[in-house]
């Protein structure tokens, strides 16, 4: 019987480290595609959620069954129910590379305000934290947990740094609001994926640190 | 045994009621801050989320006890899952009621661009998407769950107005450009509520035609 716990709990493993990989992709090409002004990469990113949503209802259907034929507790159970919100994480952020690809579509056919630099900055720190995230979360490991909160306070930074510029552009030239709007809205959906990010650290941390909760229950 | 799960259930759906209900205030008292320029009523929005953020963790003791203890299966433990997710969607719900505070405050330090409509009336839609969302869950009413689904689009329809009129006084008047920002998130805060409502709605359409499925691991 543990042993087949163990197994289920790898597989759920590799499912969500999956997921994660292909989160990360989607946001690194929904980037690109905005950077690099490729419409059909742009258009990939949003036909290619559906297999984000895939894996959520795979990772889904995977807690679902080992709760309800092993009936883990303890450290387990709060493992699979973080689980549970880590893979809502997940496709969210996979949603928030969709909102990228959709404003990048838009921008690709306006001239460009500036060329992109803080964006596609902020976008790898973004991405780090996404990797860091699950990382730590597979790896109880609160250091690394901790670092990507870190980064969170570097993203809102970022974020601040972008509208304000941005917000120069427009008062400057009331001809690049449109455009200077599509770009904070990708602004911010890098701040809403660096956030999801940090949620899925909090989580480890309340997990590693709720050592005495979980053994009060496990009695 | 039985009985006693049905009480712990019982335990679980009002607790999930009442922090909708704190939800729900948190938004109305953060836009009602906004239109009638009452800064201590934005204040007080700020400070009073960390009575929703107890009730999260609340929430997620409640469904940990359950699952260790009761070890439910079928339709209990497919409750207890969204449960899981949608404590978290809750959670969330009041972060953006802060966040619409937060602009608030910045707000009401200065002239109004113009008198506040149509963000006073997506605000009053997204309300009773919250409250209609939590409904459908609890009397898994599949007809309420796909009208605040179609509430969805209305609320995007509104933001879309929202950002369109706020652009046109951004391009006519520059000096309205930052104030316009600060409303357009708060349009977008609205907006994620809504979907956050959506998504609770999606998970009792899941839920309830699902059936097949949880027959399916039930045996």
């Amino acid at each position: 019987m543990e042993r087949h716990l163990d197994a289920e709990l790898g597989n759920l493993r590799s499912t969500l480290t999956n997921m994660a990989a292909q989160v990360e992709m989607a946001i690194e090409r929904s980037i690109r595609s905005l950077k690099e002004r490729e419409l059909q990469m742009a258009e990939e990113v949003i036909t290619q959620d559906h297999a984000i949503d895939q894996l959520e209802i795979q990772v889904e259907n995977q807690c679902f069954t080992i709760l309800a034929r092993q009936q883990p507790v303890a450290a387990d159970l709060r493992f699979i129910m973080a689980c549970i919100k880590i893979n809502n994480d997940l496709e969210r952020m996979g949603d928030q590379a969709v909102n990228i690809a959709q404003k990048a579509r838009n921008l690709i056919q306006e001239p460009e305000i500036k060329p992109l630099i803080d964006i596609p900055y902020m976008a790898g720190i973004a991405m780090k934290m996404v990797k860091d995230s699950l990382d730590a979360f597979l790896e109880h490991d609160i250091q690394k947990a901790r670092a990507v909160c870190e980064s969170d306070d570097i993203v809102d930074g970022l974020e601040r740094q972008i509208i304000r510029e941005l917000t120069t552009y427009m008062i400057e030239n009331p001809k690049t609001i449109s455009r200077a709007l599509d770009l904070i809205v990708v602004a911010k959906s890098l701040e809403r994926i660096a956030d999801l990010a940090t949620n899925i650290c909090e989580e480890v941390v309340f997990i590693v640190e709720a050592k005495t909760i979980k053994h009060h229950y496990s009695e």
